[in-house]
C-alpha cells in the first residue's frame, strides 16, 4: 500500500487498511509442517478474516501524521492486532467469559479443543514481541524497543490482562461507575491507547504530540466501550456477531446498567466530541481520525 | 551480587544466582491495589520461591565467559524463567495436562482458579517482554531488540508452544524417538538454548563462540529432557515435588518407554559428555557450564 490519503472516505480507507493487515498476517502465521500444524491453524482461525481491524488502523493513521511509510506502521499495528486476537480466544474460553460465538463464528475452543485454543493464544502474543523486535518494522532498534516495552506495558498485568481480571473479580461484587471506567481503561483501554501511542512512536513524534494522540485514545477508549454496552444492550446477536445481551443475563455491572441508555449515550458522545477536540494540532490530516471516532459511536457491530 | 566466579563450587554458584534472580523477580512482580491485586498474587505464587532457576543461570554463566556485567545477564536471565513459569502455568491447567501439584504444592489453578491461573500466565509472558525491552537490560537497544526476538520464537509457535502443542497430538498417535526428539527440542530445548544464547547476546559473543553455546545447550536440553524421563519413572513424588509416573498411566511415549532405561541413560550420558566437549574453547571459565551438565543428569528433582 498505500493509495489512501486523508480525503479518502473512511470506509475505503479502513478495507484498503485491513487488507494490508490481512496480508501481513498471513504472512507472519504461515504453518510449518508436523504436528504443530494444527497450532497454526487455530491461530490463523482466530485472526483472519476477522474484524474491522481498528486497532491497526489506528496506529497507520497516527502514524501518517508524521509521514511515517505505511510498512512501518502496519506491523506495528499487526503486533497489537495479534495481542488483541490472543485475548479474544483466552476471554472466550470456558473458565473466562464462557463464548461459544465470536465474530459470527464458533469460538477458537469451539472449532478446535481448549488446550489447542490456550496454546494458540500463547503463540500469538509471542509473535506479536517477535514481529516488533524484527528489524522490518523499524530501521532503529531503540524505536523497535521502546514498541516493545510499550506493548508489554499495555497487554500486560497493568494493563489488558490486569482489566480482565478486574472484570472477573467484579462480577461478584457491586461494581459502581468509577470501578468500571478503572476496569475498562485497563481491559480495552490501553491497547488502544498504544494502538495511537505506536504510531506516535515509529513517527518520532514530539512529546506534545504524542500528549494529545494518547488523549484522543483514552476519550475514544472509553467511548468504544460504552458504545460495546450499549450494543450488548441494544444489538441482536445477528448485528453484532457475538452472543448479546450477556452482561444482563450474568448481572454484570455496565455503563448501561449503572447509568441507564440515554445517559450512557450522552456520555459517549462527549467523550467522542472531546476526543475529536483534541487532534486540532494535527489540522486536515487527521481527518480520518475524527471520521472514526465519529465511527465508533455509531457502528452497529 | 556478584562473589561467585569459577572457583566457587556450583551449589553455592546456583544458590547465589537464584538467590539473585528472586529479588529481581520480587521487584518487578510488585503488586498493584485494586482488584486486580489477586492476579499478581497467582504470579508471585507461580514465580516465587521456586526451583533451581536453571535458565538463569545458564544466562548468567554464559554471559559471564565473555566478562558481561551480572546485572545485564540476570535480567535477560529473569525473562526467559518468567516464561518458563508462565508455561508451567498453563501446562498445569485441566485442559492441558492436568496437575494438581507443582515445585510440591498445589498447581496455580488450584491455589487460585482457571481463570485466574490463565491470565496470570498470559500477564507473566507480558512482563518478560517488558524485562527484555526496559533500558536497564542492556544499554545497547540492538541489544535489546536482539533478545527480545530470539526469546519470541524460542517461546512461541515455531518453539516451546510449538512443542507443547506436539507433545498433546503425540498423546493419541504413535510417537518414535525421531518425533519425540523434535518435540522436546522444541517444548523444552528450545528456551534452554535460548537460556545460554542470551548470555552471548548480552556478552556479544563472536559467532564461533555463540554457536559453540548453541550445540553445547541442544545437547544439555536434550540430555536434561531424557533425565526428566527417567526421574518421572525411577523417582517418587516426594522426590520430585509434582506427580510422577504420569507418563505412562497416561500411555505417553517417552525417550525411556521407546528406548527403556539403561539405554535412556547411557544415551543422556552420551549426550552431556558431547555439551562439554563443546566448551573447550572457553577454558577454565565454563567450569560451572561444566558442571551443570554433570548435575543434570544426576539431579533427584
Amino acid at each position: 500500500m498505500s493509495e489512501a490519503n486523508a480525503l479518502t472516505p473512511l470506509p475505503e480507507a479502513m478495507a484498503e487498511g485491513a487488507a494490508a493487515v490481512e496480508q501481513i498476517l498471513d504472512e507472519v502465521l504461515a504453518a510449518p509442517q508436523g504436528h504443530e500444524a494444527r497450532l497454526f491453524e487455530a491461530m490463523r482461525y482466530a485472526s483472519l478474516d476477522g474484524g474491522k481491524r481498528l486497532r491497526p488502523f489506528l496506529t497507520l493513521e497516527c502514524a501518517r501524521l508524521f509521514d511515517t511509510p505505511d510498512s512501518y506502521s502496519l506491523r506495528a499495528g499487526v503486533a497489537v492486532e495479534l495481542i488483541h486476537c490472543y485475548s479474544l480466544i483466552h476471554d472466550d474460553l470456558p473458565a473466562m467469559d464462557d463464548d461459544d460465538l465470536r465474530r459470527g463464528k464458533p469460538s477458537c475452543h469451539i472449532a478446535f479443543d481448549e488446550a489447542t485454543a490456550i496454546l494458540a493464544g500463547d503463540a500469538l502474543q509471542a509473535i506479536a514481541f517477535e514481529i516488533l523486535a524484527d528489524s522490518a518494522t523499524h530501521p532503529d532498534a531503540e524505536v523497535r524497543a521502546a514498541l516493545v516495552k510499550g506493548l508489554a506495558i499495555a497487554s500486560g498485568g497493568n494493563g489488558m490482562v490486569g482489566g480482565q481480571m478486574i472484570d472477573l473479580a467484579a462480577e461478584h461484587s457491586d461494581a459502581d461507575v468509577s470501578t468500571i471506567t478503572r476496569m475498562q481503561r485497563l481491559k480495552t483501554g490501553a491497547l488502544i491507547s498504544f494502538s495511537c501511542e505506536a504510531g506516535a512512536i515509529v513517527g518520532r513524534a514530539s512529546d506534545e504530540a504524542r500528549q494529545a494522540l494518547l488523549h484522543y485514545a483514552n476519550d475514544l477508549g472509553l467511548a468504544f466501550q460504552i458504545a460495546d454496552d450499549l450494543l450488548d444492550v441494544l444489538g441482536t446477536a445477528e448485528d453484532v456477531g457475538k452472543a448479546t445481551q450477556k452482561d444482563e443475563a450474568a448481572g454484570k455491572a455496565t455503563f448501561v446498567s449503572l447509568l441507564g441508555v440515554p445517559e450512557a449515550q450522552e456520555r459517549a458522545q462527549l467523550l467522542i466530541e472531546q476526543a475529536i477536540a483534541r487532534l486540532d494540532m494535527f489540522g486536515e490530516k487527521a481527518a480520518h481520525l475524527r471520521a472514526i471516532a465519529n465511527f465508533v459511536v455509531k457502528r452497529r457491530t
